[in-house]
């Protein structure tokens, strides 16, 4: 089967694809749905997708759920999932410090409250969820009060991220052996309508730049998200298929992994945009060049029907 | 005087390039002050070089005050000083706006109450100074409510700084259209006892990031706060000194218009940050060594005081 790259997947090549992998991994913002609206179709393609025997799991760089609320919402809008099939980003970060970082202190967390649960699920204990009022008129912003066990700084999606935030990260990054770690470097998050709000990137870029260093992120294109679930459910790499609406994360990802890839067009990246990738003749632009292409998972319905 | 870049200013030398100048400009973080402690012998220095006849004047990034509120600073820690000597970035923004820009329409503004100052003294109407509480529980990020009358994003210094501004940022700038202006790119501002806090460069960098472009900004090292000086005054500009502590704005400032350039040690660049541009090769880095180098700018008073 030898086919050029960034090919639209339709007709017999459909069967032919889904029939060269046993697992599917989906991102979930811009694929399944925008916002609270699923994307027509979608729910059917994965519950068909599964009854056919293929092993199915959501892949998400949004921080904002735990497994189980990710697990609920799916649930909600008519897909089949069990809790375990699920790896959001604050997960894979609560993971990543257990097991890579094997962090000993504690962190503070720019974050949700859904990164406070995957934290304390692995027993690590956190500061910094919820708003940071800033109290008194001339505050003192160099000698903020800091929490001397506090060994990681931790950054994902934050609505109330400010800059009494972004202080207390820097002053707690002065210290070299502080980690940083980011749940992931997305710019925005892709809504309803065409609308899009600033993604944890943003968030990630201030304090990046506060503190002059780079942070470690787990999620995708990052292969630390991929290898938690092909660790787990022993996948094999040329058996899978990455599923995605971005080519810098969700494309790259599959690339840097050796998975086979597909854009769906429901979400961030556009046709032209992988189109100028491949015609780039750079390298790393190279890689985020989607195998195939859809305008949304619908188009697979037809092939799983059959 | 054939001297080679990045000399310590001692001896002879001192008066020597004293009298090769007419007008010096002042950073002032770092360089008079660190928060609100004086560098001993600061104000000696300022006045005795305005008593010899030089122009001095106070040149600054720092958003944080207006002219007014930097001359009674000035004033309060025994500086002499008139209001108009003094180009803080928030003038300097304000100046912009209306004559590069030719802005017509409102601001939304990331920053202080003394940029709203500075914006309203040249007739420009603002909104969004102070706190912007997140209100109501499941609140609908991406549609906010937007004044359409907005036509620019300006960012400045702002301790209110939060992901609700930095959404509102991002959608006043969906439109290509609005302008995207910021004070500055410095990435901490220097205080007592070697402390810092994250400077206006991070803010402008995560709405930066979410834009997806980039600012214009009229701060050092832009030619603007420079050009303000020098159209007011009449300056020549091989007959002034910048005097500065930081390599990537008051002496790429410098270099870009053509000034001397003297280093002081008192604030955030060292000399081994200069050397290390020095010995890159790297042409662009080369921009950023100072001809001279001082531990604090006191060293000038012998030759004043002789």
């Amino acid at each position: 089967m030898a086919v050029s790259k960034c090919t639209r997947l339709s007709g017999t090549l459909i069967k032919q694809t889904l029939d060269s992998v046993d697992s599917i991994l989906f991102d979930c913002d811009g694929v399944l749905w925008l916002g609270d609206q699923a994307i027509p179709g979608a729910s059917d393609v994965i519950n068909l997708l599964k009854k056919s025997g293929k092993k199915v799991f959501f892949v998400t760089n949004n921080s904002s759920k735990t497994r189980k609320m990710y697990a609920d919402k799916l649930k909600s809008m008519g897909f089949t999932v069990n809790e375990d099939d699920v790896f959001g980003a604050a997960y894979c970060l609560a993971m990543y410090l257990k097991n890579v970082s094997k962090l000993q202190g504690k962190v503070y967390l720019i974050g949700s409250n859904a990164m406070r649960q995957e934290l304390e699920n692995v027993g690590i204990q956190q500061i910094g969820v919820g708003p940071d009022p800033i109290s008194g008129a001339q505050l003192d912003w160099a000698n903020v009060p800091l929490d001397s066990e506090v060994k990681a700084v931790v950054v994902g999606f934050d609505e109330h991220f400010s800059y009494m935030k972004l202080n207390r990260a820097h002053q707690y990054l002065n210290n070299p052996d502080c980690l940083l770690v980011g749940t992931n470097t997305d710019t925005r998050l892709p809504l309803e309508g065409g609308k899009a709000v600033p993604g944890t990137g943003c968030i990630l870029k201030a304090v990046e730049t506060a503190a002059q260093r780079q942070a470690q992120t787990v999620g995708k294109p990052n292969h630390f998200m991929y290898d938690c679930v092909a660790s787990q459910f022993g996948l094999k790499s040329d058996r899978c298929l990455m599923v995605g609406d971005r080519l810098d994360t969700d494309i790259l990802l599959g690339s840097n992994c050796g998975l086979k890839t597909l854009l769906s067009l429901t979400g961030v990246s556009t046709v032209e945009d992988a189109l100028a990738h491949q015609t780039s003749g750079c390298p790393e632009r190279l890689q985020m060049v989607p195998d195939y292409y859809v305008d949304s998972i619908a188009d697979l319905l037809p092939a799983l029907q059959g």
